[in-house]
């Protein structure tokens, strides 16, 4: 059973809304197993959405439209689907009722181009819209299913889930069900793109079902692992041996699974080993704090962060030592570990992570360019630290570091619970080395 | 001249990717007033890409596509544009060294597949990626222009901008222009959407050209203004007279224009008047140090952030006295004060702003709900406070603290900032009171 999904809408075309419903939609689609081969956008302009049913109902069994629905005179998407399919618009009084009924409720009177809304082709079913005003359409035509639901993504969701899904299921169990597609998402940091393909290349060759497309964002990939089966368990058996065969391959590079994130990760790691963390940044101003306040419970292993943007702060609040700035300057790996200390002491913490750089545009000098970060860990009295050259704007160099920083925490906490747990087994850990950017 | 914008990727169609690039090029293309009638997004699939490319370039005489031009075997752009225009591929030996040193420079290996970049289809031109590894291509066949872009956004960006809108400006000099659409979007904080809207009724019921269009977000309300007009200066000229009514209604609301930020307006102001800030934050766990950071300069203005997570921290960092934590709480109207007066202290800035707050999920009791914020600002010896009660998740009420935050800031420099220039106006800004969530 293949699918299209059609949105309706010039703001969509003109690009003042950005379109979440087609990703709503084929996620689902994707979960019990229908194809979906096209996409389309097209504006409010009636030839042209015609053109594109036409089109869509010419290749698919199931067209899903969104947007068009609503009182106003550009909202044409029902009178389209009549043109398309040859049928005349017939008002359905049950609906009119309903909708004078809603505006009632409301306290508001019903203006006359509401009652729009109550007519539809002759011969399709109206879909209930719990969530607003403007009901859906559901219309059989020459061996195609066409859904027209709300553009709203809140109204879209709810008439999606309440009258489209339930008549998918009932299909595809008709059909004998179909196939079922299932997906999981590796996630892997310290590693750049192609290094982690390269390690894996002969996997990604191999694979047809599951497959495997990697995907790269600023200081993570993801390897997302996909498989197509008669339903979700053996969809899920086929992932399982290929995830393990990555993971062997990449060790603990994989730092999670689908909605894990690099800080939620750690603070997993350091709230299980009850190890306390503070936070000391310069060029990263914040981030690194603010993703780890992003997980919620943290609070029971974050105690403190600092953003020392200038010397003074550096020096008076964390510490730093002034010989250290005068020396070797703020951007630097003496700084980058007398921060990690000064913060470890004063939260008290039992682990001290610092960032300090130049995430530009300006404040670069000849010998530290833009991108230049430097990255220490403190623990006890242990520290290690790191040197980057990142590339990007200012945000995507913020970003980079605290990835990076998040990921060296993640690495150390790794140890600690390796050692606690007494296996002996070192973790490697790709320690990201002096110039290497990922 | 019309456009026609095709996405690549099965990770569109299965809903893992929002496509923001066709948004992206659907704004700029209407920015000079080239219609895009259709986008459509197709899988990694060699037929299926063909076969969207023959349908848009029978139909447009732009098409411009984004993704599948990296070095993985499931990128194929390339060998479906040489298939559905009858061309072969062809080595270009200058990108293929222009790759390599690309590589060199970063001290990394190209891998074989790399070199898979540097084909193009015969008669094409490659188009530089000063941003990634893969070229782009143009390709000229029967009277259509058809742009290959890569499908990181800011690649394509980079891309879009030194290659595409260049050409296309040329294209439509050379064609006597188009008609223009222009946007230009105030933003406006401290007002819900209703209240808002309110307050400008007559004006959204009255306008048809240009169109105003009301858009919330958590905390900030963006109203797009859009006049369609046969040059840029036309436009403009229909935009001016709106924006200024909506002005002097909203007054002080409205905080910037277009790409403007709460951050950068507080930065902006803060920098001009040459006012030092400091920040200390426990419930938005450093989000408002990152925002102000974001900005470039901004260490002109901003000196120090604190993110005083725990209650012993904000007693020994920020001097809070024990007294209020075990009289008030931490998050209470005494505690949010004490923190800005001490982290003005510390830092030492002329500003203190703090946030103190339940973001929940957990953390809630009796008289203390989830959501419940307290903002405080020290300026010398002044001090204001607001209590808010938040809706939304854990992320939503940071952003939505962080965005009051920021927005009473920005009162209060403007206030400094009229002050200096001694007109005696008094800024009435829009400050947020008791229970007042916005």
């Amino acid at each position: 059973m293949n699918a299209e999904v059609i949105t309706v809408g010039t703001e969509l075309l003109l690009g003042h809304v950005v379109d979440t419903n087609s990703a709503y939609i084929g996620k689902r689609l994707a979960e019990v197993g229908i194809n979906l081969f096209f996409k389309s956008a097209v504006g409010d302009n009636l030839d042209r959405i015609v053109q594109q049913l036409r089109l869509s109902m010419s290749r698919a069994s199931i067209v899903i439209v969104t947007g068009g629905l609503g009182p106003t005179g550009d909202d044409i998407t029902k009178e389209a689907l009549a043109i398309a399919t040859g049928r005349e618009m017939v008002l359905v009084p049950r609906l009119a009722v309903e909708i004078e009924k809603r505006f009632a409720s409301m306290g508001r009177q019903m203006t006359p181009n509401n009652l729009r809304q109550a007519e539809i082709p002759k011969g399709a079913e109206p879909l209930p819209n719990p969530a607003g005003t403007a009901p859906g359409v559901m219309l059989e035509h020459g061996g195609v299913t066409v859904f027209l639901l709300p553009g709203v993504p809140r109204e879209m969701r709810t008439m999606f889930e309440d009258s489209v899904m339930p008549y998918l299921k009932q299909r595809l169990a008709g059909e004998g069900g179909g196939a079922v597609i299932k997906s999981r998402t590796l996630k892997v940091a310290g590693l750049g793109e192609s290094a982690c393909e390269a390690e894996i290349a002969d996997i990604l060759r191999e694979q047809t079902n599951p497959t495997i497309a990697p995907l790269a964002y600023p200081g993570e990939v993801l390897l997302r692992i996909t498989a197509r089966a008669l339903d979700e368990r053996a969809a899920l058996d086929l992932i399982a041996p290929v995830e393990e065969k990555i993971r062997e391959r990449l060790g603990p590079a994989v730092f999670g699974v689908d909605d894990e994130t690099l800080e939620s990760a750690c603070a997993r790691l350091a709230i299980k080993n009850r190890v306390r963390i503070a936070v000391a940044e310069s060029c990263t101003g914040g981030l690194i704090s603010h993703r780890l306040t992003n997980v919620p419970g943290v609070s029971e292993t974050y105690v403190l962060g600092v953003v020392s943007y200038s010397n003074d702060a550096k020096e008076r609040v964390l510490g730093v030592p002034g010989a250290v700035l005068s020396r070797y300057g703020a951007v630097s790996r003496e700084c980058a570990i007398a921060m990690a200390r000064g913060v470890m002491a004063l939260g008290p913490a039992d682990i001290g992570i610092a960032t300090t750089g130049i995430a530009g545009p300006s404040g670069a000098t000849p010998t530290k360019p833009v991108g230049l970060v430097y990255i220490a860990l403190a623990s006890g009295s242990s520290v290690v630290s790191s040197r980057f050259n990142f590339p990007g704007n200012r945000e995507e160099i913020k970003l980079r570091a605290a990835n990076a920083a998040l990921n060296m925490l993640r690495l150390w906490l790794l140890r600690i619970a390796f050692g606690r747990e007494g296996t002996g087994q070192e973790i490697k850990g790709r320690q990201a080395g002096d110039r290497e950017a990922v």
